[in-house]
């Protein structure tokens, strides 16, 4: 049965994208194979079969599944056998505020923090799109955000207290062995990881540790990611 | 068997510590009678036996367990045939994120809003201590902090964005019922309700109708809480 995660692609074969990164952690998680398949960012032809333009995109045999929480929660009731994903319900309920935690607080500020960087990583023919719809979402020209990059990288750096928090007491942010809410994270920082050499975390911050732990997960699956920095 | 909480106490018998409300609404979700034996700011004596001078104290027969989570996790374990607060490890190890959330996000902004206003709820005895410690805390005279507190409830709201992301999906934030992440929030929001009559909820927004739920529940008891406002 073919099992193909339509997921972005940048220059060097770069996958960067944070949400394509929680529905890989989480198909690793579930022992299941999958070939990946890349969709540059204008190339979205590739995925009109699903009837939208965003990545992820999980084709499972006859199911296509689109939106990153949406794939982990067929995956979890699909292969419900496999290691769960979530807990039981009021895990899953738990996780979607952890998720809403990473899309809506910590990626506005991470973005900001490495969007000029991603430019050298996108295909040269993305690269006017990628300029353009960036630079009239943040309102300015993508170079003139590197000057306050010190300030946001703190500021994101505070944000992460909730997660420092519970991992002062457990070594997961699931508990003592990693679950989805750890690859929303994980995703996230992942999407730094993989487009920007600025030094995001520092060495002795207790989520630096915690992000080592998940690099090392399924055979270092996001450690040996192409274009990784750190 | 004696079954007490230890709580603090403000004037007219104001109980607005919202670590205290989260013990309060565990121990209601388990199902179990309680009497509630009040502590002022400055009469911690009555604590001393449990070693330390911070409520929430719960004596439950021979055990004394002090701190909100730890008696979150000591009725989760103890009553384990009751309804559940967490629904298995990894809730729990979540709903410890939550903790760090609402305890070192929230609280911080929250408390800078509305404390000016406890000072008129605290006991006379306990007022200079109650100043004295607050103003040496936040670095300024309290009445300062009132001058931009509409900015800093606009920030508050955008911190509850995580709840949003969740609560758009489901009607609490475990799910389908609430459970005790849940009442982590809802003392947060009830230590506000208790002592200020500072509009920090809009209410046309979801967690606005989350937080009716959330009084709602278990015959009113957040509800009828004495000083409540809104």
């Amino acid at each position: 049965m073919a099992r193909i995660l339509y997921e972005l692609k940048g220059k060097d074969d770069r996958r960067f994208s944070p949400y394509c990164w929680r529905s890989r952690f989480a198909l690793a998680h579930k022992g299941l194979e999958v070939e990946y398949a890349p969709v540059r960012f204008c190339d979205k032809d590739k995925i009109a079969f699903s009837g939208q333009t965003l990545v992820p995109v999980l084709v499972d045999g006859d199911n296509t599944v689109f939106d990153s929480w949406a794939i982990a929660r067929y995956l979890e009731q699909h292969y419900a056998e496999a290691p769960t994903l979530f807990g039981g319900a009021i895990g899953e309920a738990e996780a979607l505020f952890v998720n809403g935690w990473a899309d809506r607080i910590l990626h506005p500020v991470l973005v900001k923090t490495v969007v000029t960087d991603i430019l050298a990583h996108v295909e040269p023919e993305d690269r006017r799109y990628f300029r353009d719809s960036r630079e009239k979402r943040f309102g300015v020209e993508l170079e003139t955000l590197l000057e306050d990059r010190d300030e946001r990288a703190a500021h994101f750096r505070e944000l992460l207290e909730p997660a420092r928090a519970a991992l002062a007491a457990q070594p997961f942010l699931c508990g003592d062995a990693p679950a989805y809410a750890d690859y929303i994270l994980a995703g996230t920082l992942q999407f730094c990881r993989l487009t920007s050499p600025y030094p995001l975390l520092e060495k002795d911050d207790i989520i630096y540790a915690w992000r080592e732990r998940m690099l090392d997960l399924f055979d270092g699956l996001a450690r040996r990611a192409v274009g990784a920095h750190d």
